[in-house]
């Protein structure tokens, strides 16, 4: 035995073998002890400990048996991620949608309430509050219950949690989203806008699983892009990262003028659903639709060009409302993008379709559950996650 | 004592250790053993034993006692840069610069030789031979005993240190500058555009020192871009990051004309010196060549303005050869950056000059050095650092 290692060296060693061991457990169905300590690079009589002690704790439970195997089976064990639950949700221009998930991000219960984009700020809040209320009546949730909630917003948000800036719908600026919603529930509320929130879900599990460098554009009324750097989502330093659609120069503040100005006909667009009727028409065959998807593509691409220059991502991806039409939508952006860059990187569609945005919101909470565990000096059992009482401090995803 | 630490898992710690030790060493002058312990949070007694080791191999040395103290003062230790020297060189349009460095990339002997524009091939390959050479011998350094080398050059690099594609320079494009120089010295060349080394010399020990995400702007006859991301240099995928200067919106490829077009005397302006001529002018009170200057700037802040607004770093730093001028650019280039962005980052000019680019080439030699302590099992010697022999691989800063 090494004579330097000092007992703090030991304790902190334990720790981190602990949370390695919980680190290779998530996300998968159940592993023996054998797979773990592989996995983990500990040796048989470390992983073993670490075991024991999980178990002991709640954080870990022993998985059914193989069946069918001969002779004894070994034992199986997985994270047990129905120790706790986490809130996302989405308050959108023309939605809001509520998730309940365990603590490995599988959804439990969903409740969604429709909206539109003229509602002020009480209507659309009192609308946050029915959907919220629902999913977890409808989960059997307890608002104590909650570990901790993400909310996905439009518009810019600061550290605490307020809406610095907004200008897609109306009263919007200002709004105390942390606070609101830490009304319902019990636990942190972490908030963020929504082309952020979104480029996390597509990186946790969606098209962009694999790749370190991304750029996430949320196609919709508002063009939004969010920025995934060496596997993180990147912030900025005054959290306002993304905002090439500022820059008149990039084209986004105009592109969905182009959709907006057709009118299939003749007669007033609905705002709330105008966008989705120019593709459906284009995708039918209307020649004046089919045009002005071309447009609004050529627009896009070029505040995507800049965002490709900029950071050479490895991958982009387009989600949001518009990504259901991404069929119309690809083609016609990677022919614009080989116009303009360098190096054209891999362009593909997210398959959330509109729930992106809510499911990203549900990892911005576990990254939250993640970042408490790593922090606490012990590894608390699960019953005392939530014994530390609310806490409004935003952390790094 | 833990009955599960292993044999593999205790050697891993103790290599952990001895980094620990050298990296809160290096760029000191000397601590002492309490110091070296308080810093890297490690026991007095595992302190002993790794400083032991160092010693031992060579990594440290015991530096002089502090005069003037009462009683015995304790023993102080530092790294031992003198162990080994780099290499740093910047092939530019206008000149060649070669710097030797110790360890801790303090610069020993330097070496500049004057070039044109309208070279080619050749003739700016035959300079860089020169002043290698002649740095070398100034250095009483024989090829090799050096390191590693870092090489900047305009123009992208591709991952084996080949020019993928120049536009400032005749025949550039294609060059293998990694073999070129490889033939001048041992050891490892790594060879990088010059706006992304001048970005990392800025991180390391100029003015973004402090900050984690920087936007670095190289201002010269052609603009480039570097960019820092969570303290590290981001590359992009295809090592392309920063090229915003492609998209014509971005205003970056007309910027110069204005300098260039302004000739004070109606004589033909010397393209190797028009733009330096033009800002001496406007500081002298030329109102022509202030106004040329103004539409610089204003082109310069846009193509700055979307990589602010793509990231919200910290920081901008602007540097090259016109950072000499920054008192005239500064202003002008805030109010700009004002009208585009959400938020105006903090802007500064940056202190090296045109010298800026070969410091960030030593540092770029270092990274390599500091990469292999870092991924060999055993910390060996430092004489049989170079013993591994010649690697091209291209290795993550």
């Amino acid at each position: 035995m090494d004579e330097g290692l000092s007992g703090g060296d030991l304790s902190r060693l334990r720790r981190l073998n602990a949370l390695a061991v919980i680190g290779v457990l998530r996300g998968e169905r159940a592993l023996t002890l054998t797979e773990v300590a592989r996995r983990t690079g500990l040796s048989r009589a470390s992983t073993e400990d670490v075991v024991r002690e999980l178990l002991e704790h709640g954080w870990m439970t022993e998985a059914e048996p193989t069946a069918g195997t001969v002779g004894r089976p070994a034992r199986r064990y997985r994270f047990h991620s129905d120790a706790g639950r986490v809130l996302g949700v989405d308050i959108g221009g023309h939605k809001i949608l509520a998730l309940v998930a365990d603590l490995d991000g599988a959804v439990t219960h969903t409740a969604r309430t429709a909206v539109t984009l003229k509602m002020g700020r009480r209507q659309r809040l009192a609308a946050v509050d029915r959907t919220v209320n629902a999913v977890l009546a409808d989960a059997g949730l307890a608002a104590t219950e909650v570990w901790a909630s993400g909310v996905a917003t439009t518009g810019l948000v600061d550290a605490t949690g307020r809406v610095m800036l907004s200008e897609a719908l109306p009263e919007w600026t200002g709004v105390d989203v942390a606070s609101h919603v830490g009304r319902l529930v019990s636990g942190p509320v972490l908030v963020e806008n929504d082309s952020k929130i979104a480029a996390l879900a597509e990186s946790w599990r969606g098209v962009a699983r694999y790749a370190k460098d991304v750029v996430f554009i949320l196609a919709g009324l508002r063009t939004g892009a969010g920025l995934i750097i060496d596997g993180k989502l990147h912030r900025g330093f005054g959290n306002a990262a993304g905002e090439i659609g500022s820059l008149p120069a990039a084209r986004w503040v105009q592109a969905p003028d182009h959709l907006r100005s057709w009118t299939g006909d003749g007669s007033h667009a609905d705002p709330d659903t105008v966008m989705e009727d120019v593709f459906l028409a284009a995708r039918g065959g209307d020649r004046k639709a089919a045009s002005a998807v071309r447009r609004y593509v050529r627009d896009i691409a070029v505040g995507a060009s800049a965002l490709v220059l900029a950071l050479d991502p490895e991958l982009v991806v387009i989600g949001g409302g518009f990504s259901r039409s991404g069929d119309l939508i690809l083609e016609p952006f990677r022919r614009e993008l080989d116009r303009w860059c360098i190096r054209t990187p891999e362009v593909r569609v997210s398959g959330f379709g509109d729930e992106g945005v809510a499911l990203g919101a549900v990892r911005l909470a576990l990254n939250h559950v993640d970042s408490v565990l790593h922090r606490r000096g012990e590894l608390a059992s699960p019953k005392q996650f939530l014994a530390g009482g609310r806490s409004r401090d935003r952390v790094e995803p």
